[in-house]
């Protein structure tokens, strides 16, 4: 099956995200804030979290679920803790608000972490790393979602897909990121693999009835597994525990049961950590790391992780986007 | 083949480690924290971080590389920031002291942590983040070692077998305790297995020459691989940073580089986090985590993290001891 591509440059992109949002009631500051991520998802190839993401987004907005207009308040805690309130609002706006604060607080006491709540989260997690991480600190965070992951031995589907994103800092340098779910395969990966026809490895996923597939579009009705067995689900369970009552949010059954199911982004928490390497370790490790890295990438077979969304980065030029997901997207920006 | 086992009550246990210790050089305070660890252990079932290190523990006291009357010194970076520099020292007297800072410190400003340095650390990690847990605090910590384990796609050892453990505090409950190697096998739980004749899963390492096999003398020769592929192997990179580089310590390949391959535990960092859910998430939500371990647990198949240890903890009576360790250990304690 051939998949047909249009190409549009990263600003045709942003526009026709922002447009998009802007007719479905978002104000001029979400639209920005939400065509930006999208925009920069495309641009590093995680097209899973870009384009692909925007009738979601505006059926959310469609239903009211989301409030196109919210502005995040953000409470300090205490010095290093801070408690944002997305105010049903989408989640980038309430990260250009909160990251800065976490931040500062990280480079002046060492640690520093911000709970989101009531927020809608529909992108990928490596921009919030990565944002901590050009200001010389690590960052880790993690968000759940809606149940489609059954813990590893069972067959009824408890955890969200449940991904967890790392930053380490590398100055004048691109961080080493990762930005992965715990689930074996990313929702947005396996609907596009439905989409498109691809199998997909076995212990990827259940069937509706509990029996293993390679079938991407049965696992979509059934349930995902969590990568790495018994040891990857219980990095799942402790990210429903970190994203949701440490943050003061729902676990992943609970953003179901109090979602509307009207397909766009459901309302939840999410949980950022800001560390300083300089603070915890009492000197610059720069040197040290890049040594280590070198042995690392020396490695055949081996590769700096997020290398490979960098380099798509450097190029500047149009991107690929799915021809009958561009037809959806100018459908429902010119609805009347 | 037939393993021989010895019984001895966990009095006979904790006095074996100790005088074995002390025989050799240990002091009182550090004979006795580094023998509750062990005896701990052996409760709890984790036999390969319990009278299985002795031997080790004694090396590296013979050997002078661990100081047996070490006093660990403790610095206050920033309120919720301790640097501790174990002195050369085992890890348990590192633990002792710092615990009570980072707990209190939490429990002040809702998150706090600890770089542990120059540190021998021989055991589990579920006694650190469990005593955190148990003054309901969310608990993680992580150390890395000597290289063992290849990165996903390569076949050179790089990283140690690099564990991680985190605990979830229940209220007049034993804590939510995960405690497991990013390798696919804990190296203690490969050479028992090596030791004992038993085959491992395939999967879990490379023959020296770079071949998959399920004989674990082999791959005891040979390198172990992460869990999970590609996503747990940067997982045990990520372990490699947080435990080396971000507490001002050594990655495992400077850690081996340094130690004098006595057999013993080589000297390297630890870090130690400990977050406040009340503070973070501004509520009590014992309630709601609650509801969601009866779901969890109610899945066939699966089972809270850490509860096999928690059962076996409540059989006070005697354990049974492979009896040529045991003979060895009587061996090096009886030594002139």
């Amino acid at each position: 099956m051939t998949i047909k591509t249009i190409e549009l440059s990263l600003d045709e992109i942003f526009s026709l995200a922002k447009t998009s949002l802007i007719k479905h009631g978002a104000n001029e500051e979400n639209a920005d804030a939400v065509a930006h991520t999208v925009t920069n998802a495309e641009r590093d190839g995680s097209i899973s979290h870009g384009l692909f993401r925007i009738p979601g987004y505006i059926k959310a907005l469609k239903s009211k679920k989301v409030d196109g207009s919210a502005k995040p308040t953000i409470k300090e805690v205490t010095p290093i803790i801070f408690r944002c309130d997305a105010n049903n609002g989408f989640a980038p706006l309430a990260h250009k608000d909160s990251l800065k604060l976490v931040i500062n607080a990280a480079q002046k006491f060492g640690m520093a972490g911000v709970a989101i709540q009531r927020c809608h989260h529909f992108a990928a997690l490596w921009p919030e790393v990565e944002e901590i991480s050009n200001n010389g600190l690590v960052g880790l965070t993690s968000v759940s979602y809606t149940p489609s992951v059954a813990p590893a031995g069972g067959t009824t589907a408890l955890f969200g897909t449940n991904p967890m994103a790392f930053a380490w800092p590398r100055p004048g340098k691109n961080p080493i990121v990762f930005d992965m779910a715990t689930a074996s395969m990313a929702k947005g990966e396996l609907q596009i693999a439905a989409r498109d026809g691809h199998r997909v490895p076995l212990g990827t996923g259940l069937s509706p009835s509990g029996e293993l597939t390679t079938d991407a579009s049965e696992i979509d009705k059934g349930v995902l597994l969590p990568f790495g067995g018994h040891k990857g689900s219980v990095i799942a369970l402790m990210i429903e525990l970190l994203s949701g009552p440490l943050v003061g949010e729902t676990f992943s059954y609970e953003t179901k049961e109090r979602d509307n199911g009207d397909g766009g982004p459901a309302q939840g928490g999410q949980f950022i950590l800001a560390m300083s390497p300089k603070i915890l370790s009492g000197k610059d490790t720069s040197k040290q790391t890049e040594q280590f890295l070198k042995k690392y990438n020396d490695i055949e077979g081996v590769r700096i992780p997020g290398s490979r969304r960098h380099k798509n980065r450097e190029n500047n030029g149009p991107r690929e986007v799915n021809t009958s997901l561009f037809n959806t997207i100018i459908e429902l920006r010119d609805e009347s």
